[in-house]
């Protein structure tokens, strides 16, 4: 399979491409690195990216910006972060990609444990994952010529404990090696419309 | 209580008021009718709204839009109605709200059955109903001076079935008076971080 990864350059990105990397072409993409560049943000640089790609058997996303912060300290601009970049940067990925890629692909994104079980600092983070798994469960029902759409929701990762432990004290990590079986689930398996969960 | 109610002449909050409003003192809001008026949409507007109503007890909110359309026709513009509207209109509310509300005051919010339960044409409301519920979820750790947060996540009702019908096959709607309770489960209750789902 031909596999555009989105943010192969993070800490879950790496583990993905490492995963899916043993059995597929991988295309590398990042806003600042990678094989291709894109910014989710900006729709006509998501269409650029996929004139570049061409056709493709997967869309991987492990990008995503959101804001962390007292909810007391957030208002409109905090939120417009996660909606610009992780929600509907994502979401765009999937609804312009789907014309530019092949009779059964699949898309998969990037949500995160938060949608379920919340923290201090992480109402955007919530909201933000949340709506993502809304969307998916139901652009499953539309996408057309077969294409299929999951989410892959980790725990916090192991890799990311030195900047996040004190924020998620009690949580325990998963590897990223372990939350990139989720994307191996969603890329080979069949399924379409679900969140799988890496707790 | 005193109970500033969102979208009180609408077809869910008509019934609202009415369950509410045997017990309590209602101010009734809109955005072209009742005692006060509002336009979620606009931070300044709600701020205007609370400088008005003053401190209250509870806060309802039975508005919020969201486009309706198939995927393949839905763009950045379409999504964006209902993240300014229904997501960030009822987030506003909160954000905003809870600097007038009274110590152990609730919020409580509307979702509906497409975040769990997608059909045809919704992807834009299953993806603001759950991110709405992810924020409620959130919120609630966070809120301060006891104050409260749920989300009433109504199937669709029975008053609306003259025109949502052909979207809502097999679905069973509810009465507009029992999705109502789920707001007096909430404003009257003790509970938090809910999601009173109505099906
Ligand atoms: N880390 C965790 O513990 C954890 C747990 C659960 C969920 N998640 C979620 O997993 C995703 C990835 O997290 P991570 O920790 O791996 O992040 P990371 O290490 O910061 O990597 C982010 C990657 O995304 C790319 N990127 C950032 N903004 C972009 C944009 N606007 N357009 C295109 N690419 C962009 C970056 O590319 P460049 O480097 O080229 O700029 C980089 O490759 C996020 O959605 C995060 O919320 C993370
Ligand atoms: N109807 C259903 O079957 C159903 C099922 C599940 C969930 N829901 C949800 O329940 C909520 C209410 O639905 P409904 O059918 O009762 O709607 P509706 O009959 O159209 O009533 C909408 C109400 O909200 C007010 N409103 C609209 N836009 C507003 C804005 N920007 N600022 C302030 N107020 C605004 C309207 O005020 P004015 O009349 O003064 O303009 C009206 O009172 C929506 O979020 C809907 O998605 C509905």
């Amino acid at each position: 399979m031909k596999i555009i990864l989105i943010g192969a350059s993070g800490t879950l990105g790496q583990a993905v491409a490492n995963e899916l990397g043993q059995r597929h072409e991988i295309v590398r993409v990042g806003r600042s690195s990678g094989d291709l560049r894109v910014d989710i943000t900006d729709s006509a640089s998501i269409k650029a990216l996929f004139e570049q790609t061409g056709p493709f058997d997967a869309l991987v996303s492990a990008a995503g910006k959101v804001h962390f912060g007292a909810l007391a300290e957030m208002g409109e601009a905090e939120f417009a972060i996660g909606l610009k970049d992780k929600l509907m940067g994502q979401v765009n990925l999937v609804l312009i990609g789907s014309r530019y890629a092949n009779d059964g692909a699949s898309f998969t994104l990037t949500t995160g444990i938060l949608s379920d079980d919340p923290i201090r600092f992480g109402s955007s983070a919530s909201m933000v994952n949340a709506g993502v798994e809304g969307f998916v469960r139901s652009a499953a029902l539309e996408l057309p010529r077969g294409q299929r759409i999951n989410a892959v929701s980790p725990n916090v990762l192991v890799e990311s404990m030195t900047g996040y432990a004190p924020y998620f004290r009690g949580f325990k990590p998963v590897s990223a090696a372990d939350a990139a079986l989720g994307f191996a689930r969603s890329v080979e398996g069949a399924q379409t419309g679900q969140v799988y969960r890496i707790w």
